[in-house]
């Protein structure tokens, strides 16, 4: 809704957040609607880019982060918005993105697939009730509270998933990653892999997941490149 | 604006605030445009209560805020949400508010009086943009988590993060994990996957480094044992 997109520009106007990426917006863009509701945050909206799918939006993240107010059946951390930041300002050099689903259906498994957590805002009742344009305001004040607060040190175990990373190759991009995932799912496509064919959709869900967990540097992606392009090879 | 309580409402609904007192509502109470946007927290709309004045509304208050971006030429202290949350927390028995003025004009130097201090929402810029629903949502979404943190020192979110895996499978052993690497090792040999022989050792490292940091389930060694059995099949 461009009246969520506007408040939520206006939220990250007053805490310091500028860059805001669209995905196939529902009633196309630019919105008059949208600029209604943004306040004085106008030129977020005009400076705000439009993309056709998650995957082109966030190709350029290190690290991407999936708001959700569900729980979902996948092998992902569950962060609170705090713990969120807490990782974020600890993570390795490069972008990070926030990714809020349209308010009714919210976000799909596939776009959830390409983020290394979920993050929860915690609700009193075990029940959320906040929308869309609501949950970008306490995400927006959380991360700019935590960064301008003193650098609170790190709780052990988010230190442990904050920099997964030893060694010295730069994390991989988001697109970097989907590209591998295209790989994989060509080879294992052409082998034949799924069985029962309905059952792929889950079965490649909790696949990528596992990668996406792992946090891969450049160099891991190249190597797992390596090793797919090896393997699957001789079944073509 | 009616929608400005609806949203007010629902944020409090998430973060266990139950309480909603209206002065002098602009457009009559109750109204059909504050429950469209209240969401599932219509029930803390059906119980708000209305009062002619912010006198008669705090009349049973011991502690009262005012909510406000603009500083005041008072003599009052200022803070931040949380310092607010904190003072709260330590406050002697009775009830707290935070007032909220109108979107337009903010709250009457009558209002503010009433107030033992003033609330300001940070701002990156200096210049304050959110409009009144955003701030209530800030500032429940503050004081939930300050009182839940004071109750369950975020122990409980850490537990949370010390084991990720929120799926429902059961952590593999490092037993099955070697037999995961014996098999991708078995594999990546007959496929001629090193090149240099001396480069092995440190490949095989990093690439089972990328396992291990993913902290498998069971089922996902059994899936990736599949995707090399599958891939591997015909390199043999």
């Amino acid at each position: 809704m461009p009246e969520n997109i506007g408040a939520a520009a206006r939220a990250m106007a007053n805490f310091g957040l500028k860059e805001l990426r669209l995905v196939v917006p529902r009633d196309g863009w630019p919105n008059p609607r949208a600029y209604t509701l943004a306040g004085h945050a106008s030129s977020i909206l005009d400076a705000a880019k439009v993309f056709m799918s998650t995957r082109e939006a966030s190709a350029d993240c290190t690290t991407l982060y999936a708001t959700t107010a569900r729980g979902r059946e996948m092998v992902k951390p569950t962060l609170t918005p705090l713990e969120a930041m807490q990782t974020i300002a600890h993570a390795t050099k490069g972008k990070s993105g926030f990714l809020f689903g349209p308010e009714r259906t919210g976000l799909t498994n596939d776009d959830v697939t390409l983020c290394d957590a979920l993050v929860t805002i915690p609700t009193a009742s075990g029940q959320a009730s906040l929308n869309v344009a609501q949950s970008v305001v306490v995400l927006c004040y959380q991360w700019f509270t935590h960064h301008t607060a003193d650098v609170t040190p790190l709780v052990q175990t988010t230190g442990k998933q904050a920099s997964p990373i030893a060694g010295k190759s730069p994390p991989a991009s988001k697109e970097e990653l989907s590209q591998f995932f295209d790989q994989l799912e060509s080879a294992l496509d052409a082998a034949d892999f799924w069985n029962v064919a309905e059952k792929k959709p889950r079965m490649w869900l909790n696949l990528r997941n596992i990668f996406t967990r792992a946090a891969l540097t450049e160099q891991e992606v190249r190597s797992l490149h390596g090793v797919i392009g090896v393997l699957g090879k001789s079944t073509k």
